[in-house]
């Protein structure tokens, strides 16, 4: 396999996402919606919608979500794009980061100058066990599922894996999602966009409301680990390690390198992409690490021909917090086994030296699953234009993003700079 | 928006394709895996595997039929590909047909030499009603489905106008129907193999074994005017005018032009390739006409720069009889208007002016959904190579794909040309 190269530069000129939440009543088009007019606006010098030239649209399974099945043409329509090309790529949670990598690589092949890249889920109308068995279909249907796993078991497989080889234990993950929520209470967008400290407080404040004893947490980390506020869901992850059940959608404006100055002046370029597959994890080698994000990695920063030290910022995917610590890894930020104590050392957070989903992250932001890989792209946007509010990482020049499809059977990896004219 | 030309040329240098048929206790995997092999042999030179730098799958909805998601690694897996990228591409029953053209813009854009697309769809599992409305999801599950709308009935809803406006009867789509099981009883791989003349001679004789009186059918015509074999479905289609249930699955093997010689001698290059998206059927302002499979083609015929008439042979979405006689329309090859007289003159035959579905199509060959557009191009592969058989078109060296998803909110259009050294 020769090393990988793009015909030629893809741009991103615009970056728009929903609130990410449960919204009942509204529509993955809605939400779609909302993302495209937020991405419109964010257009520094004006689209005019009638450019764009083809939609790809990231969405794990509105089929089973919302009983819409051929999602794409929809999205398109619901946006006034008929009848340019609409096409829906599916890869689990990694559905968007793929569909992106397909923006990008649909650009870089000649044949469109401006694309649009949506990500959209709509998961909140079913009830919490039937999303559940919607999401383990990301499983393997005949070897996983029929065994009982789902993913808070997938995930949890992982982390006791990586406890035992590593030494972490479950106050590592803890100090993941306390970072996170630290993050996500800066986002406007965030779904659970509460500090854990915040949450501890107003729970104290409603027993005392309410003449029951007050619980006596210290601190988060008393709090986390609190089976009565933090119950367990598949040991050693909690409540408050997994992502939530979300609706969202996200919109990205792709145009070839040569011609972003029409758009802006401050495009971000799309330095480096990589994606990679890998079997079911039953079969795996290892389970303390995603062999396919380490192969994605590879190649997105191959083809950016920089060194991990140059990443300024990271969105990665924590749909459980032990993921976060595999991705930081798996992406090589980290030596293999070191990923938590950076944690629990805070190099990961905001004011670390490795800043990691300063977003939140899919833990504190939400997780629209086929969402979410676009969502990370809006905030490596906001990052590296300077546009990221409270929780801007000062200076940040190069961004990237790390989206996992299922266990790992997916990863896509993206690496972007800064472009100023 | 620019007139749309690829950045390198593309050819397909290997096709295969499992039989299409109901085939309990066979997964998706099994028929990826029968395609990929027969796709494997057909490679002139050899392929090894490893050459393959990335697998596209279109599948409808492996979610609803088979309760699995996520199934584009899985097909990699399967095949022995990972940690290749597998990438999903969905747009109902153009899944694969849209999966095509994202494998041929890949190649195009530098970052692939060799790709593999494949389709897959294993519909026969579920009951028939089950498998209506998984389909129906296709159509638009706010405006549409609520209102009592499956495909029949869409289709029937389209030949109605079509007759209204046009004066054609519902004997013009048994002409098509009769036509495509003469073409399918010479393809070995068809699931309903049999032309219509031998399926009423069998009924007949099998009257007589049981003493029962035996119909006086004069001809296939009768046969299919007779409600009693040949039932509404809903009229004015009836069964014969469906497509069937089917499982299968198709795989292509798609080179960089300038690398096609370490394949083969005889690739098909890919000349032209277009897609379009629409609006839902309820919303649109003709009945009779698919707007994006107008738009795909004249994108397509202008990429490749060849008339109409330059086609030998079409694989088009014959999904129901009328699909087949607008689809002419559509793509130019008669006038709208004029595509049932066609049907009707025997133009559209095998050995008429202009052959159109020479493998049976969707109606006798089955429509195992994600597979249909793959297994279009694997027609066009045996005919442009002389490799049909008894269903040759002798010296055919241009052919067509014309691949529709749900009524229409979907089309792509592929032009081929035989390529020899």
């Amino acid at each position: 396999m020769s090393e990988r190269k793009l015909g030629r530069g893809v741009a991103v000129v615009g970056a728009g996402m929903s609130s990410f939440g449960a919204f009942p009543g509204r529509s993955t088009r809605d939400l779609f919606v909302d993302a495209f007019l937020e991405m419109r606006e964010s257009v520094d010098r004006g689209l005019d919608p009638s450019d764009i030239e083809a939609l790809y649209i990231g969405n794990y399974s509105s089929d089973l979500f919302e009983g819409q099945g051929h999602t794409a043409p929809i999205m398109a329509d619901w946006v006034g794009l008929a009848p340019r090309p609409a096409t829906r790529i599916e890869d689990a949670c990694a559905s968007s980061g793929v569909g992106f990598r397909e923006g990008v690589i649909a650009v870089a092949s000649g044949l469109y100058d401006v694309v649009l890249v949506g990500g959209i889920e709509k998961m909140s109308d079913l009830p919490t066990e039937r999303v559940t068995d919607t999401l383990a279909t990301a499983g393997d249907a005949i070897y996983e599922i029929p065994a009982g796993f789902t993913f808070p078991g997938f995930y949890a497989a992982m982390a006791t894996a990586y406890m035992d080889r590593y030494g972490a234990t479950s106050d590592t993950f803890m100090h993941v999602g306390i970072k996170n929520h630290e993050n996500g209470a800066l986002n406007p967008k965030a779904q659970y966009g509460s500090r854990i400290a915040d949450i501890m407080e107003s729970k104290k404040a409603r027993a005392a409301d309410r003449g029951r004893p007050v619980p006596d947490w210290d601190d988060e980390l008393a709090f986390l680990q609190d089976e009565r506020s933090n119950p367990s869901i598949a040991w050693p992850m909690r409540l408050f390690d997994c992502s939530p059940i979300s609706d969202g959608a996200a919109a990205l404006l792709l145009v070839a390198d040569d011609i972003a100055d029409r758009y802006t002046s401050r495009p971000l370029r799309v330095l480096g992409t990589g994606q990679a597959s890998d079997v079911a994890l039953h079969d795996r080698e290892t389970l303390t690490s995603i062999r396919a994000a380490r192969v994605a990695a590879d190649q997105a920063f191959t083809m950016a021909g920089i060194d991990r030290q140059d990443v300024d910022v990271a969105e990665v995917h924590d749909c459980f917090t032990i993921a976060e610590v595999i991705a930081t890894e798996d992406l090589g930020f980290f030596p293999a086994g070191e990923g938590w104590k950076a944690a629990e050392d805070g190099l990961t957070a905001r004011d670390g030296s490795r800043p990691i989903n300063t977003s939140g992250g899919l833990k504190s932001k939400g997780h629209p699953v086929g969402a979410s890989g676009a969502g990370q792209v809006v905030e490596i946007w906001k990052q590296l234009r300077g546009e990221a509010g409270d929780r801007q990482v000062p200076g940040a020049r190069v961004g990237l993003t790390h989206n996992v499809g299922g266990t790992g059977q997916t990863a896509v990896v993206h690496i972007f700079e800064r472009a100023d004219a």
